[in-house]
C-alpha cells in the first residue's frame, strides 16, 4: 500500500464527462489499495473567465481580492469531483487550501508555500477517504486566501506529496509524458520512460512546457518521485526522479525550443576591465534576467557584448542600455526578437565532449547559422534565427534519436 | 457615527452594472460617517446553476459537498463587490463565512448559526475598511463549510448585526418595502413606513415573501432594528422593529395570501374524548405541520375535524390518516389543494373585536365563502376557495385601506 498524490489540470476536469473520467482514474488507484490525495485545477477556462469578470469591474483590482475571486474555481472542481467519486460508491472529501493547511507567504497572486499542516488530510486518509485538495491556493498568516501564480497546482501537488511523504506524485496533463522533442512539431519524437529532475528543469526552462519549474525544483529539493502522464490515454507516462537507470550511458533526453527569447547586442565597447560587470549589474538592478552571454573581439580594437533576455524584457533592456550609454561607453545597441534558442538536455552530457560537436554538425548539415552558444553540465543551447527554429530542432532530433538508433 | 449592516440579494448583484450600483449605495453610507458591514448573496442564478452542475454529476450528491460547491457563489460576489468599492477609491475587504467567524451546527444545507466570532470583522472596521461578508454560509466544528438554506443571507445579515451590536440592519431587495398587500396583485396596496417583528413574522409565514422568517425571528430575539428597502429605487423602505409609533391605534398592517395550503377533512368521527389528540399526535410523529384546525358537530351524532397543511404534505397527511383509519375511527377522508389562506395582520388587533368582523363583512359583500377561520393575537386568517383568493385579498384590502381612509 502506497500514498499517491494525483494532480489533474484544468482541461482534465473541464466538463462532467471529464470529471467522471478523472474520478475513474482516482478510484482505480484507490481500489489497488493506495491512499489517494488529489489536487485539482479550476475547470477549463474558469480562471480566465473570473479574471475577465474582475477586470470588467476594476481593471486595477487589488491582488488580495483577485485571489479571493480566483480561488473559487478550484473549490468548484474539488466539490464536483468529490460528488463524482461518491456516485461511484467511494467516500471522498474535498478541502480548500485553508482546510488542507496550505500556509503561504502574503505575496498575493504569486504566493510561495511556506508549510503544510497536514493533520486534517491525514485524519481523512485514516478514515479511508479519498481526499481532494484545491490546487493553486493557500492562506497566509492573516487567514487571507492567496494564490500561487502560474504552475501553482503542480506546485501544490508536489508540496502535498512532500509533506505527506507520498510514494509518488502523478501529474496528469493533456500530453502523455515528456518527449525527446515537441511531438506536435518534430517527426520521430519519442516519449521518455524516465528523466532526472535536473534534465526536467532544463527542459522546462527551455520551453518544453510540460511541468512548471517551481514544481520540479520543489520535487528535487524534497526528493518527491514524480510522473507525468495523460488523463486520457491511460498509458504509462514519464517518471521524473533524482537518478535514472540510463544515466551512465551518454544520454541526451530531449531537444527543446524556446521562441520567447530576444537578443540585445552592444557594439563597439571599449576594451577595458569591469565593463561586463557594469552592464550586467545595471540589468540586474532593473530585474532583467539575462540568459546567454557572448563576448567577442570586434574589428577595431573595440569589443561587442551580446546577451539574450525574454521577449517581454527586450524593450526595457534596450532602454536601460540607452539610458546608460555614457556610463558604459559603446557605439550602438541592437535588439532583435527574431531569434530562437534550441537546446539539447542530458544528464550524461558533461562526460562526453562529442555531444555538442554532434549537435553543431547537425545544424551545419542543415545549413543553419549559430549566433550564440551556451553550455552547462547537462545542456547545450544555441541561438539561431527564428525562421530556422523548426528545422534546427528536427535536424538535431534526427541526428540524436533517429539516424543510427543513437543515444 | 453608527454601525450599519447592509444585505443585498442575488438580483441586486446579478451583473457588473448592479454591483457598481450596490457599491455606490455602500460607499454613500460609509461617506456619511458610518461603519459598514455588507452581506451579499450569490449573483443572480448562480446558486441554481451550481446545483444543476452538481446534480448532473451526482443526483444524490452529499450535502457536505453540495455546500462546498454552493458557497463559492457568495465568495465571487463579495470579491467582485470589494473590487467595485476599491475602484471608487475606498478600502474594502471581503471575507468568507469562516474568515468572518460564522460558526454553525453541522446540519449541511440547512445549518443554524451558533455563534459569531467577530474579532476579524471588528479589526477590519477599526482599520476603517468596508467589510464584505459572504451570506448564506458558515463553518461547523470540523472546519467544514456549511450553508444556511433558504433565507440564509438575510439570517447572516441579522446575526452579524446582532453580534456587532449594529444600529441598523438594512435588507436590500427588489421590492421597496413591506406593503399592505402584494402590490403586483392588489390595487391600492400601500407601503408601510414601519411594522413590528410580530406582524412581520405573521406576514412572512403567511406568504408575503419579503423577509424570511428565520431572520425576523432572530432580529426579534436580539432586538436588531431592520429595514427592508430597494437597491434600485433609492427610496426609504419599511422599518421592522419591536414597537412602532402607530401601535396604539387599531392597526392592520397588511393583507397576505398563501396558496401553498391544502385542506384535509376527516368526516364522521365518533364523538369521544381524546380523538383530536390522537389525530394530531400521529401527524406530529410524521413531521406534518398542521396550521388551522376546525372541529364541527356533524349531523348524526358524529363530528368532523378538518385541518390545513402545506401542499407538499397533503399526500402524506392523507396516507397517514388512511393507515390509521381503524385507530382513529372515521367514515371517510377528503383532501383538497384548491384552497387559499387569506390573512390580515396587525399588532393592535387583539384589542379590537371589530377587526375580524370587518374582514368577514368584506368577504360577504364580495360573495366569497369562508371554509375555516383561525385567529391569534395579531392576525385573522380565513380559508377560501383558491379561485376566490385574488378577489378576497382585494375586497379585504379595499375595506381596510381604501374605503374610508380607514385603519
Amino acid at each position: 500500500m502506497a500514498l499517491v498524490v494525483q494532480k489533474f489540470g484544468g482541461s482534465s476536469v473541464a466538463n462532467t464527462e471529464r470529471i467522471l473520467n478523472v474520478a475513474r482514474i482516482i478510484t482505480e488507484t484507490y481500489q489497488k489499495g493506495n491512499d489517494v490525495v488529489v489536487v485539482l485545477s479550476a475547470q477549463g477556462d474558469t480562471t480566465d473567465d473570473l479574471i475577465a469578470k474582475g477586470k470588467e469591474i476594476n481593471p486595477k483590482a487589488s491582488k488580495r481580492e483577485m485571489d479571493m475571486l480566483l480561488s473559487t474555481g478550484e473549490q468548484i472542481s474539488v466539490a464536483l469531483c468529490a460528488m463524482a467519486i461518491e456516485a461511484m460508491g467511494f467516500q471522498a472529501v474535498s478541502l480548500t487550501g485553508w482546510q488542507a493547511g496550505v500556509l503561504t507567504d502574503s505575496n498575493y497572486s504569486a504566493a510561495r508555500i511556506k508549510r503544510i499542516r497536514a493533520e486534517r488530510i491525514q485524519k481523512e486518509l485514516d478514515k479511508k477517504k479519498i481526499v481532494l485538495v484545491t490546487g493553486f491556493q493557500g492562506i497566509n498568516k492573516y487567514d487571507d486566501v492567496t494564490t500561487l501564480g502560474r504552475g501553482g497546482s503542480d506546485t501544490s501537488a508536489v508540496a502535498l506529496a512532500a509533506a505527506l511523504h507520498a510514494d509518488l506524485c502523478q501529474i496528469y496533463t493533456d500530453v502523455d509524458g515528456v518527449y525527446t522533442a515537441d511531438p506536435r512539431h518534430v517527426a520521430g519524437a519519442k516519449k521518455l520512460d524516465e528523466i532526472t529532475f535536473d534534465e526536467m528543469l532544463e527542459l522546462a526552462s527551455l520551453g518544453a512546457q510540460v511541468l512548471h519549474n517551481r514544481s520540479v525544483e520543489m520535487a528535487k529539493r524534497y526528493n518527491v518521485n514524480m510522473e507525468v502522464l495523460s488523463s486520457l490515454s491511460g498509458k504509462p507516462g514519464t517518471k521524473v526522479k533524482e537518478v535514472v537507470k540510463t544515466m551512465e550511458k551518454t544520454h541526451v533526453s530531449g531537444v527543446a525550443k524556446d521562441k520567447n527569447v530576444a537578443r540585445v547586442a552592444l557594439i563597439g565597447l571599449e576594451d577595458r576591465p569591469g565593463i561586463a560587470f557594469k552592464i550586467f549589474s545595471i540589468l540586474a538592478k532593473e530585474n532583467v534576467n539575462v540568459d546567454i552571454i557572448l563576448q567577442s573581439i570586434g574589428r577595431d580594437e573595440s569589443k561587442d557584448i551580446s546577451f539574450t533576455v525574454s521577449q517581454d524584457d527586450m524593450g526595457r533592456a534596450k532602454e536601460v542600455m540607452l539610458a546608460n550609454q555614457d556610463v558604459i561607453g559603446y557605439k550602438r545597441v541592437e535588439a532583435s526578437d527574431q531569434v530562437a534558442k534550441i537546446s539539447i538536455v542530458g544528464a550524461g552530457m558533461a562526460n562526453n565532449a562529442g555531444v555538442a560537436c554532434k549537435m553543431f554538425e547537425a545544424l551545419y548539415s542543415a545549413g543553419i547559422n549559430i549566433h550564440m552558444i551556451s553550455t552547462s553540465e547537462i545542456k547545450v543551447s544555441v541561438l539561431v534565427d527564428e525562421r530556422d527554429a523548426e528545422n534546427a530542432v528536427q535536424a538535431i532530433h534526427d541526428r540524436f534519436f533517429n539516424e543510427f538508433g543513437a543515444n
